[in-house]
């Protein structure tokens, strides 16, 4: 590492920002110290709420997202965000506009405000999310709101991976089946109709509903509800649904089993990184070089060649 | 499996439909003899020139992989189409509208369509669609065309695993925006601005064309086109666009290069998937499963969790 990255637990627990903030970039880039950190970290989680907040491109998410931390800041509960952004590797940095329109929060010192950026690959990036929320957790935020567009299942994994999710939609046309069709749906605990003074917002409603009919997640019907963020409307009884999902959840021992298949997807993915680190040696990489060659030529096949190299390694093992 | 599926090799390699069919679905479902089908197919592939198209929902992608379907057909070359849905797997199926403005390409015989969708989940799905290619390939597709919505990064994996990648945009205005921040942009050898009749087209080409001015993949500046493929408008200037990249390729060695990262790929997915196997064994995942009651009294950390199950999987090595 070009730069050396110096944590203090204890910085981190206290909730200092600039410890927090630290934190989360050793887990962005790998650094060495980001494990020890978060084993040690672990113990101090459980505490925070997590919200997920996700829809399509241009749905006001960021809005959404920063005014129930505003919301949650006038009850006096400490608010972290993560806002994982899909990146371009070819502009390098993650593109401005939608974190302008969330300075108001950010000059509030309640409120700790974190961008992801996916950097080319969202592999990964939905552990990584998990870790900044354990993070958040640990440094005594109470809520943590992870918002991330919806576009993908990578994504999705992101929202998926709070307590609450809720989704955003706009009223245009054919929205909602959109939605419907990227897997919004499916994750939504709350949906929020954002930007509902503009035309077909009704109608939008009312197709949301129509295909809620066919569904219900243990007991929870999901609720829809009709914002106006920019002008604050229709967000406090947003901010109501979600902590009237949260009763749900605890009133129903589900919250408990939401944690544990979080935790489950999140030991399964360290398993996953330890063994494709663990897999792929410089020796095995050679290997595989060399019998690219023999395959272009159609000397063997892919098949043939991943039985060998898992043979290798069983053989090293 | 329910059903018992029987691939005739031979058929498959002469083409028949029935054959083609049933060994795309073979795949899809992880069937026992997708594996031994695959490798022997394996040395018959190589001959297809694969085209990626990809772009937001709504771009019109089916329309303009219809029309370079007939295009390249009118040219009496035979080819095969890949059309990756995203799906819900709460409908628990693909759902329709897209699909349906293909049905013209679809009842001349010298094409090949399947859908494959995504069940909710796209892990693996981009494996998937790459294996299908390669059974058209196989079958004597001398074109195969790849079409996925561009909305997140398997998908994205699935349009870069082509020989030449399309991206279609709309002039609606933030679209080229949007589609830099997913990734698009990265992975378009050939720009294609769909519905130019719209107001807004003419900026829209300039603002891809300035972000464009950032960027050339080893030496090639990607094409800018604007068509109304609904009315057939602009798609013979788009499919030889794409044919001038395959000559590019060609003439640069570039196509070989290409060709092998995505083996490499393929490789590493086959490898992933079968260590993934090879590790969640029943045993492990009752271990597993007893560790996460500790967990969730903070009596352990998931990190510690992942490093038992390793040492656990390489004792049984």
């Amino acid at each position: 590492m070009a730069r050396r990255t110096v944590i203090d637990l204890e910085r981190v627990i206290a909730g200092d920002r600039i410890a927090m903030a630290r934190a989360i970039t050793a887990i962005e880039s790998d650094a060495p110290d980001s494990d020890s950190l978060l084993r040690a970290l672990f113990r101090r989680t459980g505490r925070a709420y997590r919200i997920g907040v996700t829809g399509p491109p241009g749905a006001g998410k960021s809005t959404i997202t920063g005014k129930l931390a505003a919301h949650y800041r006038r009850q006096e509960l400490n608010v972290g965000i993560i806002a994982v952004d899909p990146t371009s590797p070819f502009t390098g940095g993650a593109l401005l506009g939608d974190r302008v329109r969330m300075t108001d929060v950010e000059l509030d010192s309640g409120v700790f405000i974190r961008s992801m950026a996916s950097r080319g690959s969202l592999g990964g990036l939905s552990k990584k999310a998990t870790e900044a929320a354990d993070i958040l957790d640990a440094a005594g935020m109470q809520i943590v709101l992870l918002e991330t567009v919806g576009v993908g299942q990578s994504e999705l994994d992101i929202a998926g991976a709070a307590d609450t999710t809720v989704v955003v939609l706009v009223p245009e046309s054919g929205d909602s089946i959109q939605a419907m069709k990227a897997g919004l749906m499916e994750i939504a605990d709350v949906f929020v109709l954002n930007k509902s003074d503009r035309e077909g917002a009704d109608q939008a409603v009312t197709a949301i509903q129509l295909i809620l009919n066919f569904r219900s997640i243990d007991g929870w019907v999901p609720q829809v509800l009709q914002t106006v963020a920019s002008e604050g409307k229709g967000v406090t009884e947003l901010a109501e649904a979600v902590m009237k999902h949260r009763r749900f959840l605890e009133g129903h021992g589900a919250l408990e089993e939401r944690r544990i298949a979080r935790m489950r997807r999140h030991i399964t993915e360290l398993v996953a990184d330890r063994m494709r680190e663990d897999f792929w040696t410089d020796e095995r990489r050679r290997l595989l070089a060399d019998r690219l060659e023999e395959l272009m030529r159609r000397e063997t096949n892919p098949y043939e060649i991943a039985e060998e190299l898992i043979a290798h390694f069983h053989g090293q093992g």
